[in-house]
């Protein structure tokens, strides 16, 4: 996440041209529209490395250079009562997840728990948009998803796994729900994206070059530089980041049968779902009493200078949400809306902004 | 974990001894035995900080004290064909966790996933021994505990949430299971137990006091000293691991309808445990396969002068295991068997020990 003091954007105009710019290319009409809405969802949140900066690179482009079908035919080919197996087809990465998380939260509502692994697919925006998903059914969800391959593994040279993210979404009686979004390197690629950008250094301890010492220049990412995983080293326990990836390769790549980060072409993804209904294990009024009282215990927390209170996951990003929300419209840097402008004369839809 | 150069002790008469501590402060025979078995894997594996050194002074006093209760009423509280709840009714943690993981698997059978939240628990030692007990049904294991709330939460002042623990296991075709097992903290508790006993200090980055100074003296833990999460610190996303505390709190504390880590008296704990049968989902040999292919990818990975191979999670202490197996014993530190004596004497057991 990263909050940008960019161009403000109408949120109206912005879902419009991002569905016109997919079906542009051959999207059908639906499934435009629900990319674009997730796509701004994840703006939002703050979280500008998953939203519409990446519509015309990522999501155009892989239609147009047909690394993404624009009309996958989708398919469960496992069943069971808890549990299924998708094929993505190479579908967008957003209709494949909503569509997965979807038959989660239906095999949840009849035998308390669904999982599903999914295959076969690309990009799909912010893990915590499928995770989400499961809250307006009284639901906890589980989204993971597999990365680029970033990742040097500990005691390694070259990068080896993918910034693999998981996230997982309760709901909360406090104003917000309980949002994780992770990827299992100490920051997922966008940062430095973000940083870039900006013309920013980043922080050491992001990561590193093939001889291990530290890289503060975002651009050299894929280009020398490699991503460090969750721990950072090995005296910090960069083995549990690493490990976690492959936790989430274990349940994506390998339990779909398709292929894990360590061994992907760029571009495509295995991702995992899980919805888990409250009251299969217990009254919801008794699961979001704990939840409120586990928050207020935390925020009891004393902080450091500087620091008012101890932030829950998720909760910035919808407080952020929730303002953007009121205000109607959210922030792009002015290199993505130039992207946008030609990318409208290219493709013969009205540019709307400013 | 931690390998210990400390005395050899022959597995029989560790198991025997222990059982038989168990037994004489009243738990039953098959308890006791089942106590034993999961802590002498711990120490199998070497993973010491949750085997044997504890059996006294968790374990027998925990009964003596009546904080663990030796002859629980274990209850399922709530079932449905893929969820469970079950109260533990404080019994040991390693007769409460054993039992709720056998229910998983058993729901994974029927419907492809088995997920059980358990409250009202205790300690139950190292997690990976409960994800393990899926792998030979062909099952990937899933195992979360709550832990003793030393973590301080990014931008605190002091410890708010328990070094909650994550574990994975699946079938993996190159030798050894995936197996993942770590504390959501830099390090578990039990690491700097260890470097106490063994007089060293532990490096910075691990544990920090009040005013946020790196603490290197591993005695202070409790005294001062409170474990940083996974992450380390906010500038490399020390939020991360406390993110992950809070979902382990989530499965286990909240959805269980028991009590979070950050409000848990000590000695308490809440579990989750969760089968997934890989048929459900894809035939095992293609599951396998995305295995092995993972690994030999990781493994042809360059690495640092001085690293023979890029280790996956569970692979070093397969390897133990396998040797210690073979040789019938495992290291003690001497400390712990002068427990051990002490206890004999006290409890009117045989301590068989050289």
């Amino acid at each position: 996440m990263g909050v940008t003091a960019g161009q403000s954007v109408e949120i109206d105009a912005l879902l419009t041209f991002g569905e016109q710019a997919l079906v542009a290319v051959g999207v059908p009409d639906g499934d435009a529209r629900l990319t674009a809405r997730i796509l701004l969802e994840a703006d939002l949140r703050g979280v500008e490395s998953h939203g519409f900066a990446h519509l015309v690179d990522f999501y155009v482009r892989g239609v147009q250079g047909e690394r993404i079908n624009r009309r996958p035919d989708i398919r469960v080919v496992s069943d069971a009562p808890a549990a299924a197996t998708i094929d993505g087809d190479r579908g967008l990465g957003f209709v494949v997840g909503h569509r997965a998380m979807t038959l989660a939260i239906e095999k949840a509502r009849a035998t308390g728990v669904g999982v599903v692994s999914v295959g076969n697919s690309t990009h799909y925006g912010a893990g915590a948009s499928y995770a989400m998903q499961a809250l307006e059914h009284d639901m906890i969800g589980v989204s993971m998803t597999t990365g680029g391959r970033l990742m040097v593994p500990p005691g390694g040279k070259a990068m080896a796994v993918g910034t693999n993210v998981i996230s997982l979404a309760a709901p909360a009686p406090r104003g917000f729900p309980y949002v994780l979004d992770m990827a299992t390197t100490v920051v997922a690629a966008g940062k430095l994206e973000i940083a870039a950008r900006h013309g920013r250094p980043i922080p050491e301890g992001w990561a590193v070059d093939g001889a291990g010492a530290p890289v503060t220049d975002p651009t050299r990412l894929r280009q020398g530089a490699m991503l460090l995983p969750l721990g950072g080293t090995v005296a910090t326990s960069s083995y549990k980041g690493f490990g976690l990836a492959l936790m989430v390769d274990v349940l994506c790549g390998a339990l779909s049968g398709f292929v894990t980060s360590a061994e992907m072409e760029p571009g495509r993804a295995a991702h995992g779902f899980a919805a888990l209904r409250i009251e299969a294990f217990q009254p919801l009024a008794g699961f979001l009493d704990r939840m409120g009282r586990m928050i207020d215990a935390i925020k009891r927390t004393p902080t450091e200078e500087g620091v008012t209170s101890i932030r829950i996951p998720g909760e910035v990003e919808h407080a952020l949400a929730s303002q953007r929300r009121a205000e109607g419209s959210v922030p792009l840097h002015p290199r993505i809306l130039e992207g946008f402008r030609a990318a409208a004369e290219e493709l013969s839809v009205p540019y709307p902004f400013q």
